[in-house]
């Protein structure tokens, strides 16, 4: 017997032995196959080099049509477990030494010397409890809607499939643009489509305009706290970042006024509306305080606007845009849905001046060429099948009926909270304690906390903590909390 | 008669007048509502400030559902044509003079003083008819499949919803990372998932890679010619960019060798093989050579290998990649999906080692957060189902199949071309012209050519220009060459 043909026994044996094909169960027959020849190999009944049954063969013997036997091989074969040989048929593959640690779970990342940044980032993409995160700057999963982002892909994938092969506009997606006309004029911000570049989010946002305006050694403003992401995409630019302290109706003006004579800054990035992490808004008087002093000492202002739709409007609470008193003049306006809809869509935007757009999309073009047409042909419908304004009025109404028992809840545990004018996401709590240690605790015992420290662009520790308004809620969490802030 | 009064009539007659909704048209009942009542609000026959008939009332007059007519409804506050006021109804909407323009046709960009590299590009993303675009970097549509798409789409649709709500995974979809691993392997180069990086195509892992080892003033060396995009993206962040000449086989070793003496640069990028635009291959021996000379000179190879799988097999043709040999020590290796399975997907990767992985990563992170899982999850689905083999098979034998006579073709009408191995997409063919001149003639008359001073570094004129094989064959493209190459 030469060794193929043993092989080939082998092979034909110890597929005879496979369980019966169900034709009831909720696996394709497809997947089965697969399965459970995957099964054989990694247990070694099939060894590497043992020629398979053919595909007649192996129709005839589970009498299962030759399509199946194709569409089964075909997958073992990418994956690696088959190799087809021209004219001979399919053999199990050698696993090869490049093979190794593939599909292997991953180490824990080791804590660092010290917590930053893009760790505690890192951090925040791993799995946690989905109710033990109230470092979290997302929404929970079971408060969004996953269905309107399927219908969404189901609806794109009956469209016109040539759409999808070739590049995008790399300004974006001209209806979903036309749509943020209409979104923007509600804020009374006039912006024509021309006036609008579509972001891989906020953060690509940021990066192009940064890109564009700022040399190394040139100064950026931020508030202080800020989101702490945007610390270390400008510290990789080599360019100097300071913190305007806010105060609840916004920024410190006369300290803005000092630095700015100072310092020249390229641009200053605020959030004027629900302002991450303190959920506070800028006064009228402040946004035109801001203003003036951006055009005595010529710097842009970039505000970053992505907290937006959960404020109940300016009717209801004081909220005032700087775009809306500018009109995109000097302020560079950014959105998106990442907060709202999903955040693995990727959606964000830029409104600014025609000449400006063209310039940022550009630059986008010369980073990532377009960004992808799915996401916003996701947001396009859903913004304009006028399922987004139902969307958010939900969430606002939720986040108001849960606010005010977190509050309680959080104060009962030893937190202080100082909200004037209750809306948004976080609430800024104030634990009494280095929350650096307090993060570092928690995470030993799998809660996730977004201590103060990352917020600020001196990285100082702080008794300050981010907490989540609809991550909270969680017993355990609570009683960690408790527990350590109890003591002492 | 109040004037709320009369423009309340006015609607409902206007409305009553509307015609019969079909049940048996290809539109759904929502969209024919919805697009007559624009019909009437862009003819004026509604006006701004009309009260529109209830949805009890609307639903009877139609004898359609309630439901039917809150969606058309929504659809229209949504789009900006109605506004909805509490407790009173719905009314036509005031057009503020915010919206103007709102989805106008963009004028045509005027021609620039010269051809630049971004204005091509710009115009590469305009709409040319598709047989006439032999300067494209694509395969036409009808080449690819828009069904494997599709099928993707709709297959993630049903997923999970949760997965797509929250950010991915920052260094990739993990299973996708996993069938990389495999289809590197076959390439002789070891990769496990944590060496690899998704990216949003090609372009953005060259920025990635650029961001982290080329400061200002920092050289970098590509190949002359080569792909274009890269020069303008090297050139923002302050690099100077070099051109190494490349013969059949490789560069020119002698002239890299004395210019990394001369320059010591970060890296040098190279296409090994299927080289963009000369469609050559790297032979063994140069592959080695290189390696070499970057290692006493210290530079790393960024292998740009995008073209990859329209290669035949370095068993049929020979072709060597600098990655197989060093095994990503020195060599960073790209590769990506918008040639042959569709471009919008935006799916590329970076394979490298495990640290440097994980410090772009980080970069990654920092400039786009996390690139969208839907593409990932896409190319995942279509790799390890067996599907990319065959489409790649597929592709290869219809360029295969059209080169020969494309060649005579443009032979015949004055070109010379010069192919000793063929393969791939692209024929850098002479025209015996000033190609900068040709392509402005060229695009007055609607087709898209890629003049070679694009491809050189430096940008001078060129006679040769890169040709699509898959995108030529139009008669009015070649007559369009023979008029213009026979004249003089």
């Amino acid at each position: 017997m030469t060794n193929t043909a043993r092989y080939a026994k082998t092979a034909a044996l110890s597929l005879a032995a496979a369980p019966v094909l169900s034709r009831e169960a909720g696996e394709s027959l497809v997947d089965q196959i697969v399965r459970s020849i995957q099964a054989r190999i990694d247990d070694k009944l099939l060894r590497s080099g043992a020629r398979m049954p053919s595909i007649r063969q192996f129709a005839e013997t589970h009498r299962v049509s030759r399509f199946t036997v194709v569409e089964a091989y075909d997958r073992l074969v990418a994956q690696g477990f088959l190799e087809s040989r021209r004219g001979s048929g399919f053999y199990v593959r050698e696993r090869s030494p490049m093979m190794a640690a593939a599909g292997h779970a991953h180490a824990e990342e080791a804590p660092p010397q010290r917590i930053d940044v893009v760790w505690l980032v890192r951090n925040m993409f791993r799995q946690y409890p989905a109710h033990r995160t109230p470092g979290s700057g997302l929404l929970p999963n079971d408060w969004l809607d996953g269905e309107l982002i399927a219908n969404g892909l189901r609806a794109i994938s009956r469209q016109n499939q040539s759409q999808l092969l070739q590049y995008g506009n790399p300004q974006g997606f001209l209806p979903l643009r036309q749509q943020l006309q209409l979104k923007l004029a509600e804020l009374e911000i006039a912006a024509t489509p021309d006036q609008i570049v579509t972001t891989s989010g906020i953060t690509q946002a940021l990066d192009i305009v940064a890109r564009h305006f700022a040399r190394p050694g040139d100064t950026i403003f931020v508030d202080d706290p800020a989101w702490f992401l945007m610390f270390g995409s400008f510290a990789t630019l080599g360019a100097n970042v300071i913190g305007i302290p806010r105060l609840p109706d916004g920024p410190d003006i006369a300290k803005l006024a000092e630095l700015a004579a100072l310092h020249k800054p390229k641009f200053y990035v605020i959030n004027s509306v629900l302002h991450n992490p303190t959920s506070t808004s800028l006064s009228a008087a402040k946004a035109f305080q801001i203003l003036k002093i951006a055009e005595q000492h010529d710097f842009t202002i970039v505000e970053d606007d992505i907290y937006c739709d959960l404020h109940p409007g300016s009717s209801v609470q004081p909220a005032t845009r700087i775009a809306s008193l500018d009109q995109l003049n000097r302020v560079i306006y950014l959105g998106g849905f990442s907060k709202t809809l999903a955040a693995n869509l990727r959606v964000g935007f830029i409104a600014t001046t025609e000449e400006m757009a063209k310039r940022l999309s550009d630059r986008k073009m010369l980073s990532t060429l377009t960004t992808s047409d799915i996401g916003e042909r996701i947001v396009y419908k859903i913004l304009s099948e006028g399922h987004y304004r139902k969307h958010v009025d939900r969430l606002r109404g939720k986040l108001d009926g849960v606010r005010d028992k977190m509050v309680k809840q959080l104060e009962r545990v030893g937190l202080t909270i100082d909200i004037s004018t209750p809306a948004g996401l976080f609430l800024w709590a104030d634990t009494g304690r280095d929350t650096n240690v307090l993060t570092e605790k928690a995470m030993s015992e799998g809660i996730l906390l977004a201590p103060g420290s990352l917020f600020s662009p001196s990285q100082l520790p702080s008794t300050r903590m981010r907490v989540n308004v609809a991550s909270m809620g969680d017993m355990e969490v609570l009683r960690f909390l408790e527990r350590e802030l109890g003591r002492g």
